[in-house]
């Protein structure tokens, strides 16, 4: 809950500026980095005729990069890579509920990071290959050598989106409640309730082949 | 995933119309009120000079509304509330990773909701008590009565927002992966690995009044 560092890697300005409650907000790669890797479903925004258009698509950073992706026949893809369009790139972690003595100062604890900007369609075939190869090793660490070899169709059939983290902020809330100071002597359960992702039992595909295959590690949150 | 049915509340047309793997697209309340009310983040997307800027924000449903909150300082409620312009509001349930013989096939397992239209603010400070007595007794039913009840001066702060669910559509993908069918007797291990939001054991705040009081219960999904 710093204030924006030294090492900045782009200065806010314009949209990256966190206006409200200015000191949840945060502009450096330190931050910005781990909220990304935690996740891998971010919300894209892009504008359609003056209309908003937020999908839900799998994504993961490579470097100073995010990349998603999805079918070549995608309209979303098909817009957002056509003409450098500007969009939005949200990353949010629900990590908690904060409740206080008052309904109004209940809240959640969060972290999120926004990028701005034009994705770029990844052209050559090689990084396109390697780009999947990194988003399936990025959740199943060792798993891309044993599936079977992406083939040069379903590389064609495959659009990948590249969007540099450059316009990008953070914002973050962690700690208990914070109530008017007149309440906190009243007697109502205050605190936080963690929440958070968690994988189940993994349930093997109905025609798998052999049922002694072991399914892979997960790794959620790699940082 | 059945094709859209009679009790369509909103027929599908321009943007709500699901183009890319139509078979996945639902219109029909029955499919799209369970889907919200099983979440309480969504992604709000509106567009500031041509730049798409997609926000979490918490929401809830009542009746035919969804609603979400803020302050009234908040420069996205202000936008949204000064000129009827038009957002989108999109929630995602990400419910399982779809694990394939092959990179191609692999996919996630989802529910989302995306609504879109134009936001009104709530004014009636009746109204606006009661949405936001909806919102915690959403997650946290009974609690409402025993906090410290709202100030005027602090439903004067607050701006509340509601979205009609009237251009909706829901988007599912359930069920294991579908792998070409030369791939199924490779010995690779594939199904679903289900992923829930769980919560964990309640943190007291440190400035806890009386450490004996119980914390509320927790209704994640009251679908």
């Amino acid at each position: 809950m710093s204030e924006p560092d030294a090492s900045t890697s782009s200065a806010p300005s314009g949209f990256t500026r966190v206006k409200r409650l200015p000191e949840r907000g945060h502009y450096d790669r330190e931050t910005i980095d781990p909220i990304l890797d935690a996740g891998f479903v971010c919300h894209l925004g892009h504008v359609v005729e003056g209309q908003p258009v937020v999908t839900p698509t799998m994504y993961w950073r490579h470097g100073d990069q995010v990349y998603f992706h999805g079918s070549a026949a995608s309209r979303m893809l098909k817009t957002l890579g056509s003409a450098a369009i500007r969009c939005c790139l949200t990353v949010t972690h629900a990590d908690g509920l904060v409740l206080a003595r008052s309904g109004f100062h209940h809240s959640m604890n969060y972290r999120s990071v926004m990028l701005f900007g034009s994705a770029t369609m990844v052209e050559d075939p090689e990084e396109k290959r390697a780009a999947l190869e990194a988003f399936v090793e990025r959740l199943f660490p060792g798993r891309w050598p044993g599936l079977r070899p992406v083939t040069a169709q379903e590389l064609k059939a495959t659009t990948v989106m590249r969007l540099a983290i450059d316009e990008a902020s953070a914002k973050v809330r962690t700690g208990p409640p914070k109530d008017d100071e007149e309440d906190y002597g009243l007697p109502i359960w205050a605190g936080v309730i963690p929440l958070t992702v968690t994988a189940g039992a993994p349930e093997p595909d109905p025609r798998l082949h052999d049922p002694s295959l072991s399914p892979p590690a997960l790794r959620l949150d790699p940082s």
